[in-house]
């Protein structure tokens, strides 16, 4: 008795949880295409196909959604081959400028960075959040002397987010972001010569990292 | 009697001018403060305290506005001290960031770079433009051997506005913009050794530029 009981919480929890994906990705969705004033949680339940209570039960209201969306960014972008230090900041930012194009979370976040002051926490906008990223995988390459160590990483980290901000507003108003993957290794052609050691110059490559590593 | 009507219609002339930067004046604090979508030609005109008349004489309609208060960014930014080459562009992007914290054209400027979908020349967004003024400067740092001769200039200047442009949106979020100048400094610190000449390098000056150089 008590193991059907166990049985059926498991259920439902299932059911909720899927439940909250579809609205999440919904609500993704919405705010890509119309962007976080444009939105409406009416717009979201009507794409989700369910119900203003369903939503409530799960977010408190479109501020929580975006917040979840834009926290929820890094974790989306995880390149396919493995590898770590300089090679893993280089492979996350191409993943990502790849990945965007065809994302509707990396859109809603790409869209949504423009709108933060309507939403986000104080103290973890999505600036921080890849900077902090990004400075993981820098901290570890000069770690591993890949980068030099009169390099400050976080100010590395800051100037690469901020690139990649402006290249996929830029990208983005000319060719829906054909060329932000271009642009962001144009970046990488400027950053690593000033960053890096000459012999994790010699390794380093700014290519699709979507493929596995030869 | 000729030179009389002469002068009449430069009188008209200069009270035309005058009312047509009263007008970009009023715009440029309506859409700083309300965005693009946010501003409306009534809330213009009556910043301005003139007619819809009187607006629409001047210009077209609200997207004329926002595109020449774009358009005229650059030509507001003005360093203090003479200078040439790389010091130029490391002076004008300081400029803007010291610059950007009172001047209303300015604060409109970088709040309608978020929103130029809705307006922009497709030939001539504020990315590219601040491109070209940065590449001019650029050029001719590198024809003056303060940039390496093997640094792609164009690739460069893009950097700069893209970084300088998620600068921007970040301490917009944290701080009032007021980091602004602190982080287009560490801009420098990265970008400088990665393309300047050794003795360029023992030159250039990051400071605030609005202070004449001793």
């Amino acid at each position: 008795m008590a193991r059907e009981l166990a049985g059926k919480r498991e259920i439902k929890q299932e059911r909720a949880g899927r439940t909250r994906v579809l609205i999440a990705r919904a609500a993704a969705e919405v705010f890509a295409e119309y962007g976080f004033a444009g939105a409406s949680v009416t717009k979201i339940t009507e794409r989700a196909g369910l119900t203003l209570g369903a939503l409530y039960f799960h977010f408190e209201n479109k501020e929580a959604l975006a917040r979840e969306i834009v926290r929820g960014q890094p974790e989306r972008v995880t390149p396919a081959r493995e590898s770590q230090g300089l090679q893993r900041a280089v492979d996350i930012s191409l993943t990502w400028a790849h990945q965007l194009l065809e994302d509707p979370y990396l859109l809603a976040g790409a869209r949504l960075v423009m709108e933060q002051d309507s939403f986000a926490d104080p103290d973890g906008n999505s600036h921080q959040q890849w900077t902090t990223v990004f400075a993981e995988s820098l901290t570890e390459a000069q770690r591993l002397r890949e980068v030099r160590a009169s390099i400050d990483v976080e100010n590395v980290a800051r100037l690469i987010v901020h690139a990649c901000t402006g290249a996929q507003m830029q990208t983005y108003l000319e060719n829906g972001r054909q060329d932000l993957p271009l642009r962001v290794g144009e970046m990488w052609s400027v950053l690593l010569p000033a960053i890096g050691t000459p012999s994790a110059l010699r390794r380093i490559r700014v290519d699709d990292p979507r493929e596995v590593m030869a």
